[in-house]
This record gives structure tokens, sequence and C-alpha cells, in this order.
């Protein structure tokens, strides 16, 4: 059997542990979890749903915390493991510069994404609801606010890291505001990362997933095509349940579902996962993988409260996929 | 006192009628309402929220009806008075080039724009959800359509009757699926038509329309701004009320209300507004003026069952609103 | 063409107008409803689904009033013309033997079926929640209660009026309790009226009947299978509207779907059907029909407050069925 | 028979018309509905929930009128018959002195209640919710404004027209804000009209007001007890009923219910009851009666929309109350 | 005092622990809970609700399993002592002869009765709905499926291990679809397992178990009646709470209550019980009893997640009923 | 800097630990934490939210707690050291004078206020609906009830330790029935404890409390004004968050909030505070504080399960709202 390859960065030192003797899960948890814990920023009530990007042999992380006042912020982070990171005790000042269009700086649930020469940064932003707030860097010092990608209300803004056919491509999750019972993945495309057209629906909310589901890390390019990795949600009569899917899209039209995993890959079991802010999440913002070794590191925020590891292997969880998709 | 002016073309053909003696009030109700009945077109339920437009010295709109299945269609129809309408029996067969990408050829609410060289057809598209379809047409004959201009959920895109700085404006409501019960109006903006973005926050629903509001014909330009009328939703223990609100909008800026009428100027009084398939609905759709006289006549459904007519006249409506600014 | 025919007794006596002038709908409304008034039973608020039958040359039917305490009884009418009903001013006493099994003697929404040696009366019971109340007569003096047909909560029990494969048949609504959002047709069998089993999945509620539908009249034996007419019901956001929907029906597997009308054959449209104690609401719970003529009258409930009635042709009707089919 | 008699003054010259020829309804209406239209007011969208009162051989009103705005004020008015009204144009200045402690001078659902000496209003007022205001006058000229009686959420706050057992008594109806699905009728006392306390459970919603209740006009002392005209609200699947209900409470222990009718009294059935902003709503605030001739007429609100008049006669109504308790 | 007994056979290896020291409640828990685990089966994702039954001096089980698509399945299980479980790895391929007309052969919540010469399953089947399927098994190798007992929507199907009256008997709890937030239990007879009628309203949901109840285990037959153990559901804000409650019923009309225990039997208090996919549930679906000593096992689901075993003592669990009877 | 002081009694044998080492929190827990377990009582499910009082060199404390059968009741217990609790087997008897008019001798969630000459007792009494009991004792032996103080529905009723300008002062949070999801704090003044006027706003939901907020334990007189904790509740997709916040109001008109801390002081962290009955409650319901030392020591209850401790210095608490101020 040919073996399914990252196309992208060599990433030798990304955290990683082997899967545990008897563990036949696709993807396995790290034993030291949770890497972050709620109050390891002075003030702050949780840090959890968060972006990481590899950057100068080291790397970068933009957190999502929760100050004791409830209000969402992001924070600068870096490491040179990945698993201990150093985070700045003041929130990013950055995304202010035109305030009336935008919205104010606050915001959640970011994804940061090397496209070419920059790092682009997507989260929640707040303008009049919830919408995805779109920004850059060259070197995360000074960053420049663009448009908010979309009218409200959407979440879960996660960019392609590269052009396709000649246009940025981002997914987004369209659905009303607050707690939303409701929605399903698209993907946008732009020619100037401003304006935004020609929508395509990716997936709907379905099986274990049925209330919504939203597009988690960066999108992994391979051999067999995209391969992103999402969260989903479902309802039981004490709550919701955020637990990790997996899907293969076509390379060049990626609103095109080659392979959705029938099974979620990720469940919340552990009891940081379990009891926190919000009981039963397991929510991915990002992995690092390096393409030499087809490991893949993978971050998620656990009950909206810490940051916690899980590991897989690109070439088993492509294989999983494939043999249960739906 | 200066007289306020309506920048456009002279029609001085466009139904009207002088005010009623005794009536008092800003917008005063065609005497033989409703113009368009609901069985009009053969098989139909209910012919209501539609719009018109001139062309050569006549009159053509796009009917929004709803046959007995409940199915929305869109129809052409043509009047040389404004009144009596000859309506095809079959529904557009025009919006069906791209179905995998901007879904299905039906459709409801539609409003007709003129723009430079061409007549621009928005209307409450289905595309996994409701969202603003667009077409064009050069004759009413040929119809080319667009991609959908956002993402779900979103209804009421009305677009301005031309550029404004280099771009073409749209209104729009984002808000969620089914009914409802929240939505606050937006401006977006296009260099091509295809994409969009600088999205702007316009005015939120409050006072009488506390429930939701969304743009209604296409805006009038005048010496004072655009004047926009638009329908506001009030929710009793009973339902919905869709009565008629209007607002001044910054002529460079129209995402800027300079004046907001505190009142709305109509209201569902009359029995066919009052009882059909969606008691106390009145929903206006487009007008009709004349630049020449001030005359303008708005087309509005009324209970989601027959299009009626009502008039007003553009000094008097704009000191209305400025006397009575929020 | 072959032309479709009841099977059935000849009834010339049943009412009837012809289709008036100029009105191309496959059902029509008779020209002077409605034809029982709110008030037509002293103390009533409200006379609406109600059942008739043919009986010895004359007609039989049960009303459905509610009093001006809004408590809901059955009352027995009779009428030469089936036209103008002399109704009891009492309700009836019957269904009281074994009150603590079966439930109070109330209920609502009757149907009444001839199946070979006398009547069986179904109706909307109160047994902890709604249920198919079943009782039968064979001179309509005196009654006898049988068992409830099904557990609660169930709504819109009506039988065909003759065994099939050596078993009653019983269409049902299952639902929840209170003013149902949802419901789908069942169809139950029984050797012995008094248990029943072997349930099978008919018909969802779909189309202009996306919230619920039920069984209306006795279905009606045809050369073309089982013909149902049934209420559909369609919500707004100023809530719901019953229609009336029409199918054809296997004739030794009534389960099994023919043909599915996609239009509605009935509307509220009157102001006697749109305004009342429950706006837009048309409701069949009988018909009368003369195999020798096709004609067919279907008794209606308007507005949860009086009755009306309309006409239609067997061969029309369905052929209209086949032609509109689903 | 002994019949009974209203406690209180001769008041020969209140609106009267007979019961019409056929009718054996409690409570008939006046042939001339509505007294008050929609518009009567300039600048009044609807005119309905308001009080009257006899004062020096003619009539005072405050009147609840909704300008175009939707917001709620009251107005002044005058009439030497009760039926033709001079309703003021400026809606009443008087209750802003403490507008900190009690909220703006806005409000509706007014009820007016003569004690000893003055005359005390009583409203609906928005303090952080809806509440009851209360303020007293001498003359109609000049107002007091005391505080609001109770925490909010109330409504439905109706006096008694004297101390009993040396405490002044008023309904209400706790419940929650918005359009309360629910809420039963409580009776509080006061040494002093500013603190209250002492309250007691009175009567529940339930038959056909198995929604909500809330007191209606000014109680009627009689011989039998106080008469009680409420208001009580029965929910279908399209909305609200707003009938009249009427009980018989204790002389002395105003919260013991001695007789309370089953059937409601009187009950939306005429078009300006069953259309307008809120269909289907009869609202009594106030009634007129003599004491020599035991004649009773009920103004009440019609659909939110207008005001309309009825009748009653007091022995027939306490009569029937008590041939009909629950 | 006499000794109640249980009437059946003697099962000396059922599981068992004495009581704790100090330990005081009527139901104590197995020291090595959860007995079975979630991930017991390969690619399961949880293992709860089961059923057991003794056979041949040893055990068979049938367990529901969720997989990792949130599919419910029903697995067969063997041991020899009640508390190893060697668990196939496939779920059962049993239910499919007919599925057009009972629903696909998936399920959940399963009980196991054995009736005279056989071992009769009852789950929740899907058939457009939740409903009760029924299949029956000489052997636990070939089963033979049955029509579901009832139309939808009906959970907890629950049979009686002997005829009364020459009639088979159920408990079912009919409710809505979703998770249903109310359900009071009733009983069903049918004389050949394909017809049920005769039902009877046995319980309300009340008190601790305000929301909703439903049957557990098979009742044991005792010189006392029927004892039955159910569950019981409160809500409060953060959710449901799943506790076991118990009564004692007539036996021979056994829809008679003759005791139901005030306070419930069992509660979620372990780490177990309360953290899960669905926290705070302790769900019981089966005993085991020892006829000789008394002994009650009881089998419950904890938390949606794992399998649990929990004792009591027959007589002691009988007085309690009587000594806190509702 | 001047320090803050307590203006109150010196109870040096308060409960108390320092703030642990490396510990910032204003607020710290007891390292022995919970106080009280869940079946401390017999037949005790829980017991959580409670009141305590100093009094003659020890500690007098009332208990609410829940039984087996979900029933509310308070008990009374002693302490010596505010830590080690003798509570007794039975619930009060006390409440019960005059049931017909205030309700029945339960209840929940006490407030002790000790004002003049005798104890004060509020609590959650259930009159048709909650509402505020009220009762008073000079020994914790006998107990005189009063009147109810409000209309329901009505919670969190909590009196000032003295009076203010000759007026008893209580504060209140009116909202609905059920889980309220809204409800602000209100002040109300009395001159005789019976009723009740004057009616204050005094704070809002918002910020990290956005879902309801009520008083929690007697307001704590200092220098710089009424120290008060209180509850605030924020609601995510997995229900209800009740953290702990704090504010100070002006000495003479308490209705006046001088400065309201923007961060929450407690919230939900520790297992027993995450996992019970209702996750993730932390309820505060009294203080103890030294003058003397500015200490001051909450008990509240946890997971509405079981009685925790926590601490804090005034001076640094007061200094922290002041700093941290909305």
């Amino acid at each position: 059997m040919e073996v399914i390859m990252i196309i992208g960065a060599n990433l030798p030192n990304i955290p990683w542990q082997e899967r545990p003797q008897g563990c036949n899960d696709i993807v396995w948890r790290y034993s030291n979890n949770p890497i972050i814990h709620r109050h390891q920023i002075p003030g702050a009530n949780s840090i959890f749903n968060s972006a990481v990007v590899a950057k100068d042999g080291a790397f970068v992380g933009i957190f999502r915390s929760d100050d004791k006042a409830m209000q969402q912020h992001l924070f600068l982070g870096k490491s040179q493991n990945g698993i201990d990171w150093d985070i700045e005790h003041d929130p990013m000042p950055l995304f202010n510069q035109k305030e009336e269009q935008v919205g104010v700086a606050c915001g959640y649930d970011p994804r940061v994404c090397w496209i070419e020469d920059r790092y682009y940064v997507t989260w929640c932003n707040n303008y009049h609801g919830p919408t995805i707030g779109v920004a850059y860097s060259y070197d995360f010092k000074k960053f420049y606010q663009l448009e908010n990608a979309f009218l409200p209300f959407n979440r879960n803004g996660v960019m392609f890291p590269r052009k396709i056919n000649g246009k940025y491509m981002m997914f987004s999750r369209p659905s009303d505001n607050g707690h939303t019972p409701f929605g399903d993945m698209y993907l946008s495309q732009s020619p100037d990362m401003e304006h935004w057209g020609y929508h395509r629906y990716v997936m709907k909310a379905e099986g274990w997933a049925w209330t919504k589901i939203g597009a988690g890390p960066i999108p992994i390019e391979t051999d067999e095509g995209w391969l992103l990795i999402f969260h989903g949600v479902g309802t039981t009569c004490n709550g919701m349940i955020y637990s990790m899917g997996a899907a293969i899209l076509d390379i060049d039209e990626p609103w095109k579902v080659k392979y959705r995993c029938k099974p979620f890959i990720f469940h919340p079991e552990e009891i940081y996962e379990c009891v926190g802010d919000v009981p039963n999440v397991t929510f991915p913002c990002a992995t690092l993988q390096d393409a030499a070794t087809g490991r893949i590191a993978i971050y998620y925020g656990a009950a909206d409260t810490v940051v916690a590891l899980a590991f897989t292997q690109v070439d088993e969880l492509i294989k999983y996929i494939k043999d249960n998709a739906l």
C-alpha cells in the first residue's frame, strides 16, 4: 500500500508521544494533559480554544482566555517545544484600527494560517453579532486588521494554507446568535481577502454531529486531498457534547467531500474534558504536523476551561477515514 | 422652505390618486385595492410581495406567487398603467444555470433595480437556507444568474440604483432559518456583483419594529439623501404585525442614518391586510416615482395573499420623517 | 378515458351544487355557507368538526360543539337534506360505561363509519391525554363504548368502511399532547376492534402540509383505490393554516400510497374560514357520496367555529390527484 | 325570589340598550359598536382598554391609546352620555413627579376608582418591568402619583371602591415579563396606599381561561357580595383568545370566591373583536351601573384596537353566575 | 412479622455483596463498579442500559452499546458470575425479517423476559419514531421478530414474566419524539403478542420524578404483589437527573398501584454516575433475584456510559416502600 | 491608606484560614471542604444553601436539606466552631401558624438576620408560587411566622441588619416560576415587617452574571458602605453557572450602587462544586465576620449538594471591588 504523505514542511520538533500500549484509538491523548491550566494567565478564568503555528524553529500561539468578568480576549504566547507555553499577561492590543466598521477588539476561538508571506489570524469577532474577524501579521508584532469576512451570524472561520485556483478559501459556519443549535459548514472564496463570494455548501450536521459542525484546524494538504479535522456537536437531554470528526476534501474543489469519517475520531472522556465551565467539550483549533514522519499534534480546548493535546499519524488517520467513510 | 426633489426620471404615467378628503395620513391607500387578487394566475394560491419597474413607457413586474402546493415562484408581468397587470401563467424559467452552486430556481420577495445598463433582480433564494439570489437582464427576456450574494441565512437583499464610490451596494437582513424572530439591516459592497465585503451595520429593530426590519423598495435618491422605505415587525401575543417605516440615509455613506422616522408610515388596517394566509401584513417591495411631481406609488403585499397599492408625496414624506425623527 | 366510479351506495339526495360558472377549483364551496352557525345549539360557543352519515334515506350527524366553558361535547343531529340540521340540545350521554378504563364522556372531532351491521363512532377521547375513543350503535339510540384503540397521544382516528384482509383498519395520527406541532398518518389493524397491531406508516407531513397531517372523512372506495381526503397543516409566523389534501391508496394494502396530490385541494379563503376562534382552518370530517353520479359532498369545520359544505366530483378529483401527484 | 341589588349610586343616564329580540346572552353588545375608533385621537394607531367613571352627572374616562410608534399613552376624555367621547389630543402629563423611583410616565390598561374623597387611577406602569402604577386626583385636573404598589412583574391592578376592614384592597395578577403565558389573581391590602401586604390568592386560571386571568372593572358591591367581571385567556394553536368571566366574592373577605361562573359571559365574535392589531380580544376595564335599575354598562377594548360597549342586568347576571357556578 | 417472599426461582449464584458497614441505604452499590467499561466492546463509545437474565445456571445479557458514530446497537453477552461479561464484538443481526413493517435492526434500552417457554426481548425500536420492538428466542441463537407493540412515540416497553388473566402484559411510556420532557406509565394487554389493547394508566410522573417515569426491570412477583423498580426523572436548571423509584402493584390487576414509594431508592452520586456522556443518570434495566434468600441484584446504566450493579433485599425493600408510601 | 473597617461585632472565633501560599485570589477556599456532606442528616439527599449566625459565643444555622423525595426542608443546627455542625434530624416545625394565608411550612435558601432584639428568618416560601417567607425568633426555639413579604414570583429575600431611615429593608429578586432565566435585584421597605413598598431597583443581571442575580448573605456594614456579596448566573450551552459577585452600596440609600465589581469573586472549580445534583453552582447564603480583624467567612452551597466555606479579608475585598468597579 502506498503511504499517504503530508504535503508541507518538516517540523521534527513538534510535540509527540507514541500511541500508548493497548490503545487502539485513532487519536490518543498526551499523557500530561492538560498542557495549559485555567489560571496560567494571571486573572484568567480559563484558557482554551487556541491556535498554534510553527515559526522560526519554535512555536507561536494565539490563546483564547476568558477573564473573571467572562470577557473573551486573545493572548499571544511562545514555546520552544509546543508544550510549555510562555503566554503574555496582557491581551493582544492589535485589532482596533477600524472599530466602527469591524467591531471592538475582543474575540474568541482563533485560528492562525500561514499563506505565502504572512500569518493570517481569523477569529470569532463581535460586530452586532458573531462574525469572522480577519487580520494578518508578518512577525506577530504588528497586526493589520482587515474587514470582517462575512455578515453575522457566523463562527469558525478557517482558512486554507494556500490559494486554490487563484483565490483565498475560507470555511465558515453560518448560524444564528446565542448558543446556536444548528449549523453546517460552507466554503467561501476571495480574490483579495476583503470581498468574498462563490459560497459553497460543504458538509451538513448529521450522525453523531447532528446538532452542528464547524471546521477546526487549518486543513492539512496530503496526497489524498485536504485532511479536515472538525468539531461536531450532538445534544443529549443534559446538553451538548463536542467531539472531533475528520474528512478528506478534493484538492482543487475543496467544497467536494471525498470521504467523511462516520465515527468521531475523538470524544470527551477524561475528567478535564467532562468537568469544567462547559462539560463534555473537546474543541480542536490547530494542528502541528511533520511531513517527514506524518505525525500530527492536535491542540484542543477541553471543557471550555483548559488546553490539551492529542496525537495521530496521517497515514493511519486517512486510512481510518476511508475505511469508515459515511 | 425648499422643496425636496427626487433625483431620477420623470414618470408621469405612474398610478396616482390624491389623498382622500379628510385623510391626514402620510401614506394613503388606493381606493380600489387590492389591485391583484390571489387567483389572478391560474393555479395560484396567492400573489403578494412583488416588484415593479418602469420600462419603455410602460411597466414590468416580477411577482411572487405561491401555488397550491405552497411552493414559491416568480412570475413576469406587464402593465400599461401599473394597476392592471397581465401576468404570465408559467413561472420564470430563468435562474437555473448553475443549480449546484446557487440553489434551485425558486424564490420569493423579489426586488428589481435598474443600474447603468441592465435590470438586476434580487430575491430570497434557497441554497441550504435562505440567502440572496442575484440575476440580471437587459430586456426581461433573457436572464443571467450570478452567484448568491451572501452565505445563508439572509433575506431582503435590496440594491441601490447606482454605484456609490465605485461599488455596488446592497442591503440585507441576516438572521436565522425559519420564521426569524430577530434581524437588523446591514449594507454590503461589491466591486463586481459577485464578491461582497465591507459589511456595514445600518439600523436595528426597535420601537414599533422591535422584532425585525428589512429594506423594502429600491431606495429613492433625493436632495436630502436616500429615502428608504422598509418593513418592520412587532410581535403581539397573537403573532407578528408587518408595518412600513421610513428613513433618510447619507447620500455617500448610505449606512449612515440621517433620520429615522419614529412612527410607522403605514400599518395593516383594511380587511385584505388583516385577513389572509398571514394576517396583519403590509410588505412593500417596490415603488414607482415621478421626479417632476414627487409622487410615489408604493406596491405592497397584503396578508401574504394579494398585491395592493398606496401613495405618498416625496416632500411631505421627507418632512414627516424629519419632523418625527427618532 | 375510463370513468372512475365510487364503489358504494347510491345516495341521490345528498346535498349538491354544480361548480359555479368561471370556477376552476377542484373542490368548490356551497353558496350558502356556513350551514350550521356557532350558536345553533343553545349555550354553544361553536359547532364545527362534525361527522354525518346516511341512514334510512335521510342523514344523521354527530356534531362537535364547544360550550361557553370551552368544554367539548358531541351532539346528535338529524337532517332530511343534509343541509338543514335538527341538532339535539343535550350532549350525547352515551360513552360512559367504563369511565375508569377509557376516560370521561367528552370528546371532539368525531367520525362515523358504517361497517357491516352497525355504525362505529371514533373521536378524540381524553384518557390521561388525547387518544382514540371507539363506540358503536345500531340505531343512534343506544351506544356501546369499546376500549380506546390506542395509547395516548393520538388524534384523528378514522376507520375504513369495511374489513380488509379480515381485519378492521383505522388511521390515526400519533403525536404529543397540546397543540401538536408535528404528526404523520399511520394505519393500524384489528381482528376484534379491541386489540390493535400491525401498525403501518402511511404518509408524512410535507410540502404545504409540512407541520402535520391527519385523516379526514372515511375513505371512499373507488375503482382506482381508496380515495382519502385529509387535513394538512402548515405554519406561518402568525399561526397554523389547515387545508385539505387528497390521496389514493392501494385497495388491499391501504398503507401504500399510490398517488398523493401535491397541491392542496381546499384552503381557507372565506371570512368564516379565516376569522373565528381559530383563524384559517378548514377541517374535513365527513363526506356523503353518490355512487351513481360520483358526487361528493364534503363537510368541514371552519375556523373551529362553524360547519360548512363543499363539493367535488369523484372522477375529476381522482384525475386531478393523478395529474398532480407528488 | 329576592331581587339582587347594586349597593351604590343611582346613575340614570348611563348608556343602555335593552337585550335584542331573540338574544338569550347574559351580556349583549351595543348595536353601534365600536363606540371609539382607532384614529379618534389624531396620530393614534388604536384606542382600546380604557376606564370610565361617573362624575358630576356626566362621565370622565382615561383612555389607553397606542400611537403610531406603538408607544402607550393615557388620555383624558369627557362625555355627557357615555357613548360620544371628547378625548384630549395630548397624553396626560401627570405621572412624573418621581420618575427615578416609579418609572416614566407611560402606561396602559388604566382603571379608575372613586374611594371616599378622590379618584384613584391604577395602570400598568413600567419600572424595569411591568408593575402597578398608582395616582389620585380630586378633579381630574391635578394628579398626584404614589409609589408603585408592587414589585414587577405585575399587571391588572384593580382597586375596590371602599376600604374593607380598614384597609385598601387591590387585585393584581403577578406573572413574568413579555406576553405572559400564565397568571392568577391575587388580592393585596394596604393601610396607606403605599405599603402593601397580606397578599391573598383569589382565583386561578382554569377552564376556558386556562392560560391567565386578570381583574377587569372595579368590583360592584351587591347584596350577594362583590360582583367581579374579569378577563380570561385561553390559547389555541393560532394564539390567545380574551373573553370575559364573572364571579361573586365574599363581601368582607373578598379573596374568598363564593361563586365563579363556569362559562364565559362574553367572547369575541364580531369582526371588530376578531380582526385588528390583536385578533380575538375582548378586554373589560370599566363598568357604569345604576343601582336603581340594576343596569350595567361594560366598556371593553376590542382586538387591542377600538373601544366597545356591552350591557347586562345585575340580577340576571348574578343569577346566571350562581346557576352556572364552577 | 411475616417475611415477604419472592415468587420465583432460586438463583444462588447471582452477584451479591452485603450492605456495607455504616450504610443505611435501602439499595447499595457494588464496591467494584462499574462492572462494564465504555470501551469493553472494540469500537464502542459506551455500554450502558442493558438487560441480563439467568439461563442454564449462568447468565445471558443483551447490552446497549453506542458506537463511535453514536449509533445504537444491541450486543449479546454471557457470564458465569453476572459480573464478568464476555460480550460479542458484533451487534446482534437478529431483528431484520420485516424491515419495511417494523423498522431497521437498531435499538436501545433492551429488556429480556422469560415467559412460559421462551425469552422475549423488548427494546426501543425506531419505526418513524421510537416505539417498542418485540422479538423472542428459545436459545439466544435464533431470534424471531414480532410486530412492534405500539404506535410511536413510545419507550420503556417492559413485559410481565407471566400472563395475567390469560393475557400478556406490557408496561410502556408513551410520550413524544426527541428528549421527551414528560411521560407517565401505562400498561397494555395482548392475547397474542401482536395486537394490544385494554390500555390502562398506571402511574404518573410526580414528586422527585416530576418530569417523566418509565418501567425498569421486569417486575418481580412477591407475596405482596408485583415489585416494580422504575426510573424517574426530575429536571434542574442544569438538566435531568435519573434516579430509581419503587412501587408494589396489585397481583391480578397490575395497573392498580398498592404502594408507591415516596422517596427515590437510588440516586446518582458516584463519579461514574455523575460524569459521562449524560451526567447524573442511573437507569435500571434488569434485576436478578434469588427466591431463597430474597437477594436482588440491580443492573443499571450509569451516565449513559457504563454498566453498574447495586443490591437490595426484597423484604427490606418492600417494607421500605410500604413505610414510605406516597 | 485608611483601612476599611467592618461596623459590627467582634467575633474572634469564626472559622478562619489564611490565604494559601501562592494564591492570589480575593476569596479562597477552606482546605477541608465541603464542611457538611450530603447525607449528614439521616434520610437527606443533600444539604446546601444554608444560613448561619453567631449566638452566645457559638453559632446557629438554618440548613436547607432536600430529602430523598426531593422535598425541601429547613433544619436547625448548632456549632461551637462554625465548621463542625450538629444538625437536628427533624425539619423545623415552625412556620405553620397561618397556612392558608402564607403557604405550607416548606422552604429553601434561608437567610438569618439579627435586627435589634430578634432573629429574622427569610426563605423562599411556596404560596401558589415562590415568594419570600418571613418569621422571627428570640431564641431559635419558638418561631413566629409573619405574612409573606411579597406577591409571587420572588426569591432571594435578604434583609439588612438594621433599619435605615426608620424602615426595614429587604432585597429580593422578582422573576417568574420554574428555573427562572432572568432576574434583577430590588430593594423594598417596610415600617412594620408586614406591609412593603417604596420598591427600588438596585442592580441588573449583566456581564458574567448576565442571566440573573440575587442577594446572598446579609449585607455587611463598613466604613465604605454596605458590602454586598451576591450570586450571579451565566448560561452556557450546557447549563447555568452560579458564581459570586460583590458590590458596595450607599449606606443611607442602599439601592444606590457605589461600586460593582466587574469580575466575579468566586467561581465553581473544585469537583464538589462542579459535580452533584446541579453542576457548577457556588451559592453564598451567609457570612460570619469579625470586626476586629476584618475576617469574613463565607458559607456557600456547592452543586446544590453540600455546604462549603471560603474566606476573604474585608479591606482587601473592598479595595478589589473599587479597583475593578464596573
